[in-house]
């Protein structure tokens, strides 16, 4: 009997959706199983909803400090959390109808229920009805995701302790809150929630907040968040977390000893973890390591015809990892020349608090373990016409070559807009660049994306401006 | 007798103070000649206060919108015209101290006074008490910069028909204000005056508004500036400008005949002028050619030691090229090697109105008329998270590949930040990118900055989020 599916993707978030869309754009037939939404936790739950609620406490910020800028503003103004959390889910459904709209132009099926891979490529799907049906497809993509990583120490009640679905559908914004756990989802909601008023600290278990990003970022931005008055503990346990009085109190072993934490709420940011349980990867045979199952290169499992892309596979859980890879599998399927893998030391990293982090490669730190020469440069806003203009002077950025051959072995920003600089760092990267080709590439002026060209004459000892 | 210095640059601007800086770095002997205020128009009257002025209206106008953004603001609102002017002339004051800085820390002559170049390798620099002095150079560059250009019909008085210079210091803002010249100068003004609430129109000869860009880019802009409630009139010629009475009475030749608006102030905005009279040039046998001082791929004149770089020269008329134009100068001087000539089809062009406007390379017409088969792809960013998230979804990225070798003709992108996303195809295209490439760049999620993968993919006929 053939096969009813070229393609069937377990899962539409950026990887998922993705896949499908380009299956279908090469002539697969193909399905694609969501259990909730379509867009995953990107459209629904993660990148798109929270830059909204960004995008809400920076206007916020502007108003707040609109006389820096000749603006008047008389009488009180105020963020209306609950008309922020209403335009943030807006555009978080207004996505995910675009998603729908789509799978149905791409002629994609959307099949709703919870799928779960079994032996002969097959893939059952129990409906909302809970009746399961089976279907079968030459090759079956897993794009399950990942949830948010549960400590032991701190049981999530969704309640008062929660993780960060909870945090951007609040029906009242808490006077305080902790928040475990300073990646970016930790920080980008302690901006959110601090800029309308909140009373905000973080612990991190590592010894800097931000700890993926290079250290000087990791201390601009505990510098400015200090300035904020949001409060940070690093090297710091959360050994207990008591919810039985009205709020929260939050026992951490800190360096200068055991403290403890009132808050109303008790945000858990400590990570994802893969989704891997319940959809059949033990029946079928399929390969886990670490939480997280065992690809090729081109995204194949262990056991032919099944595929993993996105946050259930080891690469970085970010959205577009998990479209590039989509993008790679499914091209690789259809037998596309020219195929290469995804190189991971060159996918941007950005985080979109106030101010923005971005970067991308080595850390000067992780550039020096791995034995290489450095010319690092590094280019202060605070000397940039248009971040002064802009009112904007605060972070910075430092770029890192090898002293040998010129390659741009990393990129570290931190400052407004600055994610949408650091494309030009990841093209250039991957057309081999070195950091004279950099400095003869004309930046347009007056604009902060000149300091990849300052920074980069700063580590060549030719800095014009500084 | 030796000469007292290396180098003598003629003019501060960005062309003539990142030439005496480089020209130091290299172990010349530099002095600086300035008439007015370290930096140049660029500093003190263009690039940098203009963006300051523009950052002022676009808090103004979240404040109105605030609104969308679920924040509530109790009470009128409104830009305080006084403050606006003064923080702009706040930010151009300390970027003019910062040069000053520059030039002390590089130790740099700054001679002040009007310089004239004269035969035997000499400047004559007349200073603020009259006295005349001389000074001699091995290397002479003239980096005199430029100034608006006047039509004949609009003589400026500097009263009521003004030049940028004076529409930034305005005493009190117009109520109502034509702008001649629809280029970034006049549409950045604008913007600035109809957010704050001036009426205004905007008369064009051309047949479209931005006239140098991409055919689309003017036509979305001309959108965007309607709803705005500025009128536009392309196709017109003003043929008198009459200020007897209160106000000033503009006549000009329109598609619909002749037509007279009445406005407080007249903007002339039509281009920018060499500034080559009055120099020496004659005296010293140095060419010229419509205008503009004539110089080979390195900026030598026809005259042994004199040089040229900048607005006085024909590359385009943007603070950028003058300063790329004074390193290669500079290091040709010097005898560095490989310095190579500069690839005018590769400079970048931002104009800061909001929408913000930003291009580089071939528009699609000029692309078709220089005989290239084009594949061309569009993406609106009414398709982007990101912009949806940020609430501006206006305009659009579009991408120009030559359809043969896929070589990156041009892009042009209309929209929120775009200024800072331009770079990324600089780079790209001096690194002889192809459409392929772009596309195996990774782009992080969620950025605007994506659309330039997402339109290389509908370039490419493999556009996923279409």
């Amino acid at each position: 009997m053939a096969s009813q599916y070229d393609v069937i993707v377990v899962g539409s978030g950026p990887g998922g959706y993705v896949a499908a869309i380009r299956a279908s754009q090469l002539g697969m037939k193909t399905a694609v199983i969501e259990r909730e939404s379509l867009g995953g936790i990107c459209l629904n739950w993660g990148c798109i909803p929270t830059k909204a609620l960004l995008k809400s406490a920076q206007v916020f910020e502007y108003i707040k400090h609109a006389g820096d800028y000749g603006i008047t503003v008389q009488g009180e103004s105020q963020a209306d959390f609950g008309a922020v959390i209403k335009r943030s889910r807006g555009v978080a459904d207004s996505m995910s109808k675009g998603v729908q709209f789509l799978m149905k132009k791409n002629k994609i099926d959307v099949l709703n229920g919870v799928g779960k891979v079994k032996t002969g490529k097959k893939v059952e799907v129990t409906g909302p009805d809970g009746k399961a049906t089976d279907y079968e497809a030459k090759h079956i993509i897993i794009a399950t995701g990942g949830r948010a990583r549960q400590l032991p120490a701190v049981p999530i009640d969704g309640e008062k302790v929660i993780e960060y679905r909870k945090a951007m559908t609040l029906e009242k914004r808490p006077d305080s809150m902790v928040i475990i756990g300073s990646g970016a989802i930790g920080v980008e909601f302690a901006y959110v929630y601090a800029s309308m008023g909140t009373k905000v600290t973080i612990i991190e278990f590592l010894p800097n907040i931000v700890p993926v990003e290079d250290e000087d970022i990791s201390k601009e931005l505990a510098k400015q968040y200090k300035k904020m008055g949001v409060q940070l503990f690093t090297n710091s346990e959360v050994t207990k977390v008591d919810t039985s009085g009205k709020g929260c109190v939050v026992t951490a072993k800190t360096p200068d000893g055991e403290k403890t934490f009132e808050a109303d709420v008790v945000l858990s940011a400590a990570g994802v973890v893969a989704n891997i349980e319940n959809i059949g990867l033990e029946d079928v045979g399929i390969n886990t390591d670490r939480g997280k199952i065992v690809t090729d290169d081109y995204y194949r499992t262990n056991v032919e015809g099944y595929y993993a892309i996105g946050d259930c596979t080891k690469g970085q859980a970010l959205a577009h990892v998990a479209s590039a890879e989509a993008i790679i599998c499914v091209e690789k399927i259809a037998g596309l020349p020219h195929v290469e893998p995804l190189n991971y030391n060159n996918i941007p990293g950005c985080t979109y608090c106030t101010p923005e982090i971005a970067s991308v490669g080595y850390t000067e730190k992780a550039a020096r373990e791995a034995g290489y020469d450095l010319k690092v440069g590094k280019f202060p806003f605070t000397a940039s016409g248009k971040a002064k203009a802009a009112g904007a002077p605060e972070g910075f950025v430092k770029v890192i070559f090898d002293a040998k051959y010129g390659e741009f072995l990393g990129a570290h920003f931190i400052g407004a807009n600055v994610t949408e600089m650091i494309a030009e760092v990841v093209a250039a990267r991957r057309l081999e660049t070195t950091g004279e080709e950099i400095l003869k590439a004309v930046h347009p002026h007056p604009t902060m994306s000149e300091a990849i060209k300052d920074a980069t004459e700063a580590a060549y000892g030719e800095a014009i401006h500084l």
